[in-house]
């Protein structure tokens, strides 16, 4: 059975290529998509993509990703600096995770700093815009 | 009439009996459902019991359970300890709300340290796994 | 073509009315959608107005709004206090947002102190209850 | 043998029925060790039902409860937000302990929202009057 | 008798115009005046309108407003976000009072987000340059 | 009747006349007694005196002075500045407490700074040495 | 030489009898005044009476008694919160000074804990009243 | 006359040997009592050796030190991380005090690794299990 | 036109040779004064030096400095700490300020730690007594 | 001219293999400084890969570094989380630089949730073992 | 095997006998030596003993140390209180530490309240001047 | 004897002319060197210039200063903010220090606003560039 990536996209990712590009780059979501599913074919691995403004969305799919047995990765957006219910649906599911931002947030403002879902996951990846994706597929390829 | 409580529950609840057993034990959901159903029988009360991960529908359904002049029964789970739009909700319809919590939530991370529920509520119970839905249950029950 | 506005309500604000009178005052929500919709009129503007108690619902609708070019008068209710989602959705759009409120935050419990909207936002206007949306759609106009 | 439960009081709790009775209610303590001898008897369960003004004396209590390896309720009154000593009482003698207290805790002044107690106890239970003790009574039981 | 709206400025108004265009603007404190009693005239109230860089001055002219039974407008600058003593003094005569403020206080340094006259206020308008004078001129005469 | 005051005396100030004299003075708790007892006298005032270096019994005398009907003068000492049960105790009986400190707790370390005392207080009086002492049942007599 | 006191009032305190009875009392500072100086003169004690509100002027004023080698009875009203200023000049004058409050300040909000005075006085009197006044001048005459 | 010393022990170590063996070693009280009177002994030393309980009795006991010209090693338990009163007493008394924790408190929870003795006192051994006794009246032995 | 630069002094420093000559030193400020005079002389600058104990005249002087084109050297003394009011009028006139104290603040008490003034100035200068003016008209002078 | 990458290691990474192996793995830092060559050399990048426990040496490096232009991935080790010198250092020569942490720094004590590196650079990559140093080359690689 | 233990001594430490005696003592490093000298002499132990400046340096030895399967003693001077580098050097080798302070850390400035080395130590011994390294000696003699 | 003064420079200043020039401007330290040199050869001082990166190495420095008797101008780079061996070297050898930093260090990041030199030196000049050492060299050569 190949192996499954579920890539979880939170809050405003739908604006990708509009939204602050100074900050997010100029690609889209789209384009993020396309890159991680050629990676992750590279790999042999299967992926669901995915993109909701939604905390509790994001929950069931962190639920729905654990019971399919699939490895995650996730751009929590907003939501990673303060969601204790992500943080919970990830130990509650025990699947391996891998945070991942476009931008460097440790570079921005403090509220940004902090990370919800990093001591939940295996690790974080952040301020290599799109590229950070394909290195969290990497990472998380050689623990399945 | 038949008195009535709305009995919710917060994200990451629906896992349970293999969310992280050390810490809230091997009871499903379904069987606290039972457990609960069983305790507001005896106590000639009718229950809905019901769970989702979206805080925005917990303010929902304690908006119809104020409509329905029933007492509510709330595990808010992770976002008991940051949610003023539940904190809101409560005050907002007036009625009597007890906050239930499996895990004794004083003997964890300091983030579950606080509630945002329990301020607008009647009382807390917290750290008897699924018997404290019973206790609530009566405790409520004394109340309406 | 004429200028739209997009009048956001958050979390609780459709109780407007029956919670709290003697801190959110006794109109409806209705009351306020009509005193929106007359000084709108009145300044040309066309108006959409609506309510939901989900967070990134609030987040699907900035983006609405920010793809129609369209201003936002956003009344946040408890997520204005907490959510960064917004934040960077207002940001993401870059439309002009005046983040309004029933009550006076600042007089109010601490965690109502802060505005993780206003530093998104052209300005804010608290305190005077309906009035404060007129003012709002007032002070958005003369910048649209 | 039968089942011992000691029933703790701390400090200004023989006040109970004279002071402030917006929030403790107008029961003296008398009325409330006899609802926990009627609740304890109908669980088959001893009790020891004990009030003091002394920190120092709640912890020799505590000793004496774990060395008659009898399960704890405890109100520990003011001290419950401070005392280090009897977090270590109740560690030290290992023995079930259930924190009680008539107020809702939460909902007052900041300093009494912290427990030092709870960190060390089964659970809490806070805001239903003299009916938490039968609650935790109850609870405490299904434990022994 | 013809309302009366005292219009206090605080430290460094007099400098509009010249003070950091970026945030100010460049309309001097004189054409914000003009526009104060265009749109206090067209509601029938008359004004005070004055500028002090001494917080004491702007204490006594608070107390000289209340004397008058007039409603106040005032723009603290600086002192707003320390001054103990005007929020006293709001207090202490009793007028219905709103802040203004020409920037987004929560859009700038952490020191200028909090507000002493705010919780003895009726509201708060910030952001919108002169025009937030004429705003609050009309929720104030609302109150009147 | 006459007129009973309890001058209540906490830990260390048997000390007195011979502990850190820079700081508390010379004069020993019988000399203070003595100053105490003639005051009282020509007020028409009858004293009860007393010291003891353990909370719980501070808390005691407290409950007894409020049964007695009688106003209390309290010198903390150093439980004044954590004592929650001290606080409760006069909340709890009602009785007029003036607290009185012989230095200036306001010029000593940072954690002297607080009472735990006076918010359920009348009033405080520091700084006087034994003289204070002689206020307080100025200022108490004034309220009997 | 009569001996001199400065009794020194600050912000607001002109406003007594009108502002907030419930926490000032209906006195007003003339009456005040005149207790003084009956309280003086019994004690041999002149007296200069004198309110501002301006921090500056009561820092003025404080020179002045230094100068003319008085003692001081200060109410610095709000700015006693914040003032180092003040503090400053009572350090550099080296005046005795003795900090009054009307009322508990220690049972308000917490920003009224806090005296910046008090570390460089004798000692502090507060909750009562204008009697605080008299116990005050009492105080300082022992010390000159 | 013989040197003397006071071994004072707070809350808790009267379960020495049962409580928490993990952290507090299986030696009783007894034991250490008997490896405290060899060591004392050994260097010519005589000592009173106690426990209580009570924070008031360590305060007595200090003050019966102090007058018996003795030094001091105190065990203070859980009251040294918040007794004022015993800070106070140690300084009141002048008397060298050595304090002594059988477990490495830097090492536990953040309310364990301040002492409010260890400011008052001569120095401080922790980590050592009861050898920290022996090595706390070498060090007194070298200063009486 | 000779280059001007302003020599501002804040509250208390009128009392120079007499307030805590261990901190501030035995010269006055007419000493001082003229030692700023002959240095400024020899750098062919002419000169304002004034003194006020009210912020607000320190405002107005920054504003009439400002207008005047000139620098200032601005000893703000203790309103240095929290004006924010200096602040924004340093940035209101742009003009170039060098902040000196004749103390070393930073190793004085922690309130001392820390300028509002400094970040609006171009640099600070502290601890070297009245040759710091000296040292700051040097530093201005190269700037003009 | 080949892209030249510095690895520089911080202090005791030299430990590797057998320091805390549940934390840091059984590589030693031979054997990560292997994977790094491979990895590179299939890149077309040249490395220098070192080991320093003084801070002074990595800061002369990323100097080093910087005069080569070179890109630069550091394990900062624990002079991560409070080198302000090393945060100036990458500043300072502008070089692209990558953090890489062995574990994941968020899921461990609070003191190393925060890196002082990160702020000055691309992005960090943590939790990944040896591992993440060859994400970190990748990342880098892009970016020369 | 002879038994072996490094006393390192951290920055400044090379000054002593000269700097601050009032707080340091009079003993040079060199006295300190040989009283350690002595006491590991009568107790079958060998020592290294040696100081350095730097941190870097410090760290290197506790690596040493524990090559060399020896016991450290440890004065780690300033850098002891904010040393996460040598805290992961004691955990990385596994070594039994005791931290010793010649003075009393905890009667000092706040920052020296702290100790980032005695969390991964046995335990720590401070204010004992010299005799403190002889205490530890003892201390770590009894485990090794 | 001419006279000695030390001129040390801490990490990243070697840099100079090519760091940030925005912040630090074009001057190399060779130019910075030359400046003192000129300054100090008119003021028949002598001086010693040097710059390293290591923290210890400039402890090693002072020592060296203080054995010299020699006064120290200290620019110590980042360690400033954070060197506690600093300070304690500064005290440690008495010799009088100048603390000099290019850049304004309170108009930049809170992490650069404290210093831990500046509470053990005369005084501190920031914000003047070089010229600021020229100002710093005359500050010290008035104390020698």
């Amino acid at each position: 059975m190949a192996k499954l990536i579920y890539i979880l996209n939170g809050p405003n990712l739908n604006l990708l290529g509009q939204r602050e590009p100074g900050i997010y780059g100029t690609d889209t979501l789209e384009t993020i998509e396309q890159k991680c599913r050629d990676r992750a074919s590279a790999l042999g691995i299967e992926i669901q993509f995915r993109q909701t403004n939604i905390e509790g969305v994001l929950v069931d799919w962190i639920h729905e990703a654990g019971a399919a047995k699939a490895g995650i990765v996730i751009n929590p957006g907003a939501y990673g600096h303060t969601s204790i219910a992500m943080h919970d649906a990830i130990k509650g599911v025990g699947a391996p995770v891998v945070e991942v931002h476009l931008s460097n947030i440790h570079a921005r403002e403090p509220f940004r700093h902090k990370s919800m879902i990093a001591p939940a996951a295996v690790g974080m990846i952040c301020g290599f815009g799109p590229h950070g994706y394909e290195l969290a597929i990497e990472a998380l390829a050689a623990r399945l």
